[in-house]
């Protein structure tokens, strides 16, 4: 069995996790019974209220095959307003419910004297494993995906990765992180990913083409699959620069075998933890910003780091049978 | 009482609405108790299954303090799978939720050997007027307005514009078409507006600044609103096309007075009628499209009609009273 | 003779041009020889070295039919390096070569040690009354227009604006300010634009629907023309507000007839005079932003400030003899 | 020395170049005295009047550290109306010169009756070898060039590609094809690159990470480099379609170690040679396009051709001597 290769050059942070980027914190709530067979997962900027202090943020939609709810608000206004959700295509909805009845708990004004709340899900499609027709996520799954938000968290087959698969394999839950140093001091970026894409021909590992020697044929069926990545960052950005530094998940996911097929909704946002947006300021306290001409670290960072979480997905990941009896097989069981 | 302007030199269709586009209909479903004042109109492109012949379509936010969903995939592909819904902001997931299982329902292999469906829902916040922290608005109430659609259909306070207001006056649904000719052949372009924007000093009404004089104060306060505009054309175009021709809803809202303002979600989508993407072709046969030097006609169409939809959501609203007693007077009751 | 009308109910600065947006200066080099009716504006955002302490803007491509330069690199880094020039189509490519030459000049390491510049040079299509293939602008022209950059600066037949016709009369250069109260502090936002659209039937003047009742026949023939739309401001906004600030001069220039024909190139780019970037720092200060919230009366100053300017370019042009005797008459000429 | 690898499981056509994409020609003309290392490129879309027969395209911007010109006009219109032109930085504005002069000669009602014309020019910056501050390229350069224009063509330090450089060795021109089944159609699709990017230790050949063993130092110098990847197809697509094949040589680029540097202005364009827009249409007839579902076996066509003329640049490079001593080894030199 391979180990885990490590990514590029430059070092993890403790946990190996987005999580390394102080005050991040991920949650699952994971259904498995039977042919339902996927999840929530919540990844969660800072531990206090995001409506009020809102995450500066930004995206890019690397192929928009996707069915995400929050992207034209985060794409005008540069910010998150509720933490990050992940689930499978049908379950955007709810959990967007979820979030907007969670919004107003906390902040009653809401939809009254105050504006409205920006909900913020990505999906991908799980139909393989997972009985996506049975819309079997509810509220209360987003609920409890929050509230288990640690720093220690689970990867794999797991919250919204439950039910999804990844070059034929079991996919799912991934993260990874990576320190770097920018004129004299250092950041750390991390990322979640969750992986829904590519056939097995494709898939290559730490630079190798497995997939063409583990693949009987090579048939390539079109992908119908997906990949959400998340970035996290404590430098000082702004929404400008989180843009550029989500662009750079491309190169990661790339280097794994992806041309970022039709069928898949390949999906990058990037947030930092350096500063947050008041609600009601009249006007914004921003810290110093990372000069543009020094973002290669971080581009770096964000590219190793999506990649790694990809990696980590495959191989975090426990096989699961599902609808019909279908199956996936995790990267562990396949290879000899 | 001012008699309804004729916005622009162009002629209207004999309905004088987006159903003058031969094919499309429009439907309801209002609610009207108490605090609840809202709703879920349907603009339905044809009356095939939309899954299996999508329409083509594009959009221009123009201002994207907004929070549908469906635009990423829109985008990409350039093509509807869904009939166009509008709501209130907290309705969106439902609405999306009901979308789904219609899709499935008519195409079980959706999310089995199919890819998922994109659902397509628009928004404008009504919470001055209705109770928007409800979520009153059901799965069942989308089925309705989806099966009322008719080519004759109500504007005003009716559907998702029960509860809207548009410069501090009943806002709603709006509609208006206009006939161009393009190199010999007349083509028909319409709008459907859900108008929820603007404060009174802003109000021009057929070039003329009425809301200085009707307003008792020049005191601006922030824009809560937003604005959806449908456009509608027969005119055989492609996606890029669409897309400018979306882009022209903005010269049309500028003419009653809104700059866009922050917090109004401004939202523009344009679809034909002339061709559809057939789900499962191999190859799309694509019509003779209209020449790009000469879509002028059609620019002018589509923002002649959004402008008229504006005009005629204000001249049919009807006043109501809502959440806490607050009520919005009609443009014909506070017109001397 | 009409007056000329005030737009909006906000008052202008003491110049009533961008230059009462204090350090932006505008000087212009302008060619009348025969059939030569051309020339070069620079707009100057601050006096000193704008390569080193580089510009923060955005830009909005209202309708993309047009051959500026610069905008992908703006776009990307939220940045001028240059002054902003305007001239004819043809024109681009000389004075972005003078454009280099200058910053070259100021800063010998630029494309040795320093990476290279990014010249920012907009334009209009002035071939009715200029012999545009006589490709007549050279790189001197730039120089002087630079040169002459002053706070007090002419309007009308003047530098770009040389050859420019609008609503089928003489266009060229117009300018106009607005101060805008933010949370009870005043800011200042300009607008210069280069105006070379519409046909006479469109004109709208200050709310009046003249063109209808000045032009002879409805026949609409195609633009050929454009506007370029810069727009400047004192608040402290960042690039992404910027663009948003960009986006509002669509809503001044449509009040004036445009629908922003499919031959007209319709940019607008605003900047801040607020801050600068420095070029060689590692991280950038950046000063505490206006809040987006609080952001429409300077949406209103944007559209206002573009409304004005264009109606200031109808007001201030002379009327021009150009290439073959084609003529353009000023709006004073054609007015009753 | 390591043999030339191939990239992915697709073959390549008969002439391993963008020219297997049946009309598409390629010329150079290469500046060699002394300091002035640099020259001109052209990839001609088809034989005939481009401006006449305008050739669908669209453009990906991945990062935007870049001083093109067109691109405006190109992502409004959908197509190219010149050959394509490649050059250093400073050369893009005398390029544009001689594309507007050649236009005109070819149809001299341009920019009298006619509109005037786009020019399209990329560029990278070879100022390491070149002394690019000489402003050395004239517009007979560029007539040249298109003179040159043919099926067989020269890669490595010649045309634009003469003073670029690529993982510190010596870049350049490079060109790759490959064959593609869709729906039992075979398309060929092809890429030549203008590749002046990257830093030793990033080199990734053939999936190995060559560059690590190569390099003295992991030492990330920032990269002052770009690249340009120019895709031409003969499957019938759409200029939406195109946006999303050239978005993937995002995924060639990133397989070679590239993770789009900040100061790399990366920029991908496609075109189609199975259709032409004429002029002066007043409809425009379309081909049966292929279906988005089938896209996947092109998208991986452009990304494995242009991971492939990266491999060919740096295997075709000839090493130079420029400005200042400066010289680049080629790959061939540098391997054991």
């Amino acid at each position: 069995m391979m180990d885990v290769p490590h990514i590029g050059s430059l070092t993890a942070g403790p946990l190996g996790t987005i999580a390394d980027v102080a005050g991040v914190t991920v949650g699952h709530c994971t259904l498995d019974e039977g042919a339902v067979q996927t999840g929530v997962t919540v990844v969660r900027p800072h531990d206090g209220d995001i409506y009020r202090s809102k995450v500066p943020a930004a995206a890019s939609v690397i192929n928009g095959f996707g069915k995400s709810i929050g992207l034209v608000q985060v794409d005008e206004l540069g910010v998150l307003e509720t933490p990050i959700a992940l689930t499978n295509t049908f379950g955007v909805g709810t959990v967007a419910n979820a979030q907007i009845r969670g919004a107003i708990e906390a902040n009653p004004q809401i939809g009254r004297d105050w504006p409205t709340v920006n909900p913020l899900v990505f999906e991908c499609n799980d139909g393989y494993l997972n009985d996506i027709q049975a819309l079997a996520v509810q509220e209360a799954h987003y609920r409890h995906a929050l509230q288990a938000c640690d720093a220690g968290f689970e990867r794999g087959s797991v919250g919204a990765g439950r039910g999804m698969s990844c070059f034929d394999m079991k996919g799912g839950i991934g993260s990874a992180s990576r320190a770097a140093r920018v004129a004299g001091r250092e950041f750390m970026t991390g990322a979640l990913v969750l992986a829904n894409f590519g056939r097995l021909p494709m898939l290559t590992l730490g630079g190798v083409a497995l997939g063409r020697t583990m693949s009987a044929s090579e048939e390539q069926k079109p992908e119908q699959g997906s990949i959400i990545m998340i970035i996290a960052t404590d430098a000082p950005l702004d929404a400008r620069q989180l843009r550029r530094l989500s662009l750079r998940a491309a190169a990661g996911l790339a280097r794994t075998g992806s041309v970022y097929g039709h069928g898949s909704g390949d999906i990058a946002l990037a947030f930092t933890t350096a500063w947050t947006v008041p609600h009601l300021a009249d006007f914004v306290a921003v810290p110093a910003l990372v000069a543009d001409a020094r973002l290669d670290p971080l581009f770096q960072a964000a590219a190793d780091s999506v990649e790694q979480a990809i990696v980590d997905a495959l191989f975090s990941a426990e096989p699961v049978t599902g609808r019909d009896g279908n199956r996936r097989l995790s990267l562990k069981d396949m290879q000899p």
